[in-house]
């Protein structure tokens, strides 16, 4: 998609294309439309960041929890959303052995009784591996500074997700 | 579901039952988690309410954004979010003659055109008529004035959502 197609949207078509940059959260993408026409792709990936960071941190904490956990029900139960199955998969979390499932279980667990969020992380940028020590190592982060390492997060899974976008719709 | 029940939710199951009162907005349900424990329905509604007061105008258009057209294409498609459908039946839109349908959505548009978000209204509080007689009126309003006419549309459905909620689930 050029920069003239994407400025040329409506909000129902933005919503229904980008609806989903930030898992479960097109509010955010319904927002961002009001901030048209963008300059550029790093423009409008910007203007979601600054909507993020101005939200308080109940906000911030309740795009947090509209995320699967990794490795979690969703993914066993068929519910991610596309995007999440296929970056889930592509870090190779739909094929762990039972010993890797049960302590990602228990990790996961651990993390949201501690913050109440679960735990988020890029997962096209990591594997297995780098996942369960992101995730041990986090665990025993303070509150609030776990809080922007999450949002930092969301801010990665959606510059790779609106990258897809512009280079394949439309 | 009395207010114990209430606050012994997971963000998980409260999200679950909340995260559609402001509709397709489970961010929104799932930020005001972080208030409780609520003393009673009516401060589980108000962190509603303030969580939305709170957002910039460019999120209150968001949350505009997130709602079907009354009468739209999303009830003639069977896509609407079971509530809403519930709703626009309730309210006898799912059975407009094509002189009625037909302009609703000559006024639809012409609202969508000049505001840049859909008409909201409670639909259980009106009927075929006084919505008709509504969206007639709001659309020659000036924008600012609309946008908090249709947050405070957003709120009553919010309310009317919450409430069956409470009387009905757990």
């Amino acid at each position: 998609m050029d920069v003239a197609a994407l400025n040329a949207l409506g909000f129902e078509d933005f919503v229904a294309i980008f609806g989903n940059v930030v898992e479960k959260c097109p509010l955010i993408a319904a927002a961002v439309w009001s901030r048209r026409p963008f300059d550029n792709f790093p423009a409008l990936e910007a203007a979601f960041s600054e909507f993020i960071d101005a939200l308080p941190n109940s906000g911030k904490e309740g795009i947090l929890r509209c995320h699967p956990d990794l490795a979690g029900r969703d993914l066993q139960s068929g519910t991610l959303t596309p995007e999440s199955r296929e970056e889930q998969a592509r870090a190779g979390l739909d094929a762990l052995n039972s010993a890797e499932a049960s302590l990602i279980s228990q990790l996961n667990q651990d993390y949201k009784r501690r913050f109440e969020f679960p735990f988020v992380i890029c997962a096209k940028m990591n594997d297995k591996a780098t996942i369960l020590r992101q995730l041990l190592e986090r665990v025993g982060k303070d509150h609030a500074e776990e809080r922007e390492c999450g949002i930092e997060e969301v801010k990665k899974i959606c510059h790779l997700r609106l990258q897809a976008l512009m280079l394949h719709k439309l």
